[in-house]
């Protein structure tokens, strides 16, 4: 057989972690899910079926949730940090760890409960190579709407174009937003308000000939706010609202009903970076080289 | 063949409409998924294909839309009913229709700016025979949390039970709740308002020795606030939270790292009448008799 | 408080077992989904939370992991008779059980290897007071399409009507439908095999004139199928594929490219009943009266 | 300000198609999802929103109908390539395209008449720069069991670590694999039998030590089963089938009945190469350098 074994990783996803902490007369509450994917000199499982330098991924869900009792969980950058660390420190087998964690947001109602609230995720990527780490916080499902300013015309046309300029339009899209921080030592929680309150500052005050300018003026805005990032990836969904022909009923529709699409919809995915920051393809794939 | 034509009904469902109000200074947003259901004298489309007494779907899907045009959306429970006596009451062939609908909040970010927020879906089911109309209204998806005040002991045992009673659990839900109006003239928006509070407000406040003591609690709660209820019905999954075993690892674990399950769920389901009330089956299901 | 406590049940939802029979040189694989909901003298726990009358859903979990090793799984419908007979044998306090079971298909690929299919999902509904049992066999999402061979036309109009008639379009649905048995002393395997070929059947070789000609053509083909059912319910989305307008690109489309539509879509539901047969509405819902 | 638009792309999304062809006594059926990325000279946009490079995301969903009535769709990797090519060589702003394709696959019922399977999605990824084609096919959510044949043991513990060896356990797993071709002129049908037969055939017939082990068997058979293919990568969650413990019972419980769980579940990933075969990044990435 002439083939080889190329990049690989492998890790427990998707651990849920529900945290308290009990000891204030609030209770405090962190809801996270956490993924944890593992490289390194993993040759031997793959060709022979030889463990002996797999860290079990059941292990790994141990580790999880042990930590959250040892080290508490605080913010999520912290505590990827904290495990993916670990795992490649303890283990001379692993030299490289990504932990992927997302936050659901609840909202206080009293000193012991709770409402889990539904407007965006946040999120962080942790990558880490046994010398640095790489953090990447951000937010996802984040779904946002400008119901005027918002046009869309002087557009490409061929044989097969037939969309009508728009003049004013719905804006809608569910906010997929990833910025890498330049280093490790942060005030997480700071950083995440100020990127955050610039991504929808952004969104809400953006006159917007496109969603690609408005992604970049997005992306703009996160690194303006905040000095210590290197670079923003964004994906907007470009979620259709189409004005809904009542002509037929004898009615006009001054952009006031919309049939909103499903599928198909616009996908619009880019990054802006900071003038003169280097690349980093490692924060962004386990297995970059 | 000795087989006959039972119950049926048919009509268009999951209509999503975006309505806007934009002549003021603020932009109105209101999102909506709508469905429509209708019965009537049906049995010739089923039994030979003549569909003269057939209103479309995609009429109905029309209707959605001009009305949302004609006489704008107001609170889903009028919507409903606008739409429900239409189809009856201009067609002779249709005999009662049922109207349900989802509203999704969006939170104000500027004038014409808007956030989604998932903390539950509104609904409202109203239907209509032609003489008089019920009205159902509730919420969906809610998810609530208390971090102690719940018990779970002193429940029968047999060869199969291994549970250990729980003296101070996570009590965790998705609360679907659909409240029964007596009449059709109401304040909509207050009544809402007035159910959905009495429901947090109990789940909150009331000490939990079963999610079944807290169902019957936020069910009477809801009558309490809402003089003109007739009947709560809720479904309540038992969201798990299952305490992690620390144990192997030396460490204790005092009520503050969980495991959240997602499968299987308890489900509680139940429902609170107000003394007297006279029961509707035909608020529930358009084709009960 | 004025409120009185109404129609209830509980019980242990989306219990996932998998069963391996080992003792053969070829395994079999039975791979299930359970549901329990039991009713009864529960008004204390709903009350006072005085919970003596309650079998935790745990244990019911319990219970059916157990059932499974001890008597094995078998036919669904069986396994849920057992179920439910048990509960309600087995408890003074309970009078009520429904158990649902959704089973899913695997094809063999060698003595003790699978893979999933997704043709359908095989479901059982048994329902036991006590006194006698009621067992609801069915399949859902079940999609199936005709090319061709299906119209609608001829249908009510009135002012919101823009639909054009259709002389030839695609018929797509994906089936849900549940068929009551008149007693639980029946060869399932045989029946099931029976119901849902005269299903399938059914729709290939009905010329449709409405989905609603279909679903009645497919309920009587399956009363006429298995003479031991009593009734049978269907439930049939209409999933439009929309004729794409080719024109503006000098094309016609003479019914070959559509797009295939998520939302909305028509719902059809109704009933085929065997002259004759008594209704049963325990069979359909736990606590019916 | 002093940020910098980075890689960017744009497209329209799961587009919707289905083919018929009806020319024959038997209808074709092809039922596919295309989702269409652009990349190319789109600073304007971003920055100033500029749109006169950009072709709109509706003309690529126009595009996509009209070619599969112009052209036909034939085999997904071809229609892929078809389109692909079309948006860069006849749009200068427009320098890289990548066109992803899913396929449902449908099961004859009769001339004219189908039944969705559900096991496993066709996929293909191709990319285009305006000089050579990259060409991916792939299979996803294939869900395979093995109920006896796999152990893993062997591994690293440490202080966290629970998990007991298993000597014979459920492996099972929701295939996602996908393979690069050499070139473009490829008989993609016979590639696709013969790349996902070897995948099932690996599978079945493996021995497995470990997920892993399993992983580079499946890559490397479909490596020997197709000599145009360079790479294949797959991704493996280990979807863990739990033994259950029915001690308590007084049961014994020699791998019948296991308790399939959700989340979390391990994930598995890892590239099998032909020894000598060169990178591409650009058929996975659109914007890879």
């Amino acid at each position: 057989m002439s083939s080889v074994l190329g990049a690989n990783n492998y890790g427990k996803a998707e651990v849920r972690l529900v945290r308290l902490v009990r000891d204030t007369a609030e209770h405090e509450l962190t809801d996270l899910n956490v993924s944890v994917a593992l490289a390194g000199d993993l040759d031997a499982t793959h060709l022979t079926g030889d463990n002996s330098a797999v860290l079990p991924t059941d292990t790994q869900k141990n580790t999880v949730y042990a930590f959250a009792r040892e080290h508490g969980v605080g913010e999520v950058e912290a505590f990827g940090l904290r495990l993916a660390r670990h795992f490649v420190d303890s283990q001379p087998t692993i030299t490289r760890a990504r932990v992927d964690l997302q936050q659901f947001d609840w909202r206080r109602l009293g000193p012991h409960s709770f409402a889990r609230t539904g407007e965006g995720v946040r999120t962080a990527a942790v990558t880490y190579d046994g010398a640095r780490a790489w953090v990447v916080s951000g937010v996802d499902e984040l779904v946002l709407l400008n119901s005027t300013g918002s046009e869309f015309q002087g557009y490409l046309t061929d044989r097969y174009t037939t969309l009508v300029p728009a003049t004013d339009r719905i804006l809608a899209t569910a906010v997929k937003a990833e910025w890498r921080h330049d280093g490790d030592d942060v005030d997480w929680a700071a950083s995440y308000r100020a990127a955050r309150a610039a991504l929808e500052s952004a969104f809400v005050t953006t006159y917007s000939r496109s969603l690609q300018q408005t992604l970049h003026a997005m992306g703009a805005a996160v690194l303006d706010a905040a000095p210590g990032l290197a670079e923003v990836r964004l994906s907007l969904p470009n979620r259709h609202h189409f004005l809904v022909d009542l002509a037929p009923f004898g009615l006009d529709n001054p952009g006031e009903v919309f049939y909103a699409a499903d599928r198909p919809y616009g996908l619009i995915e880019g990054t802006v970076v900071r003038a003169g920051a280097a690349a980093a393809p490692i924060a962004w794939s386990l297995t970059a080289s």
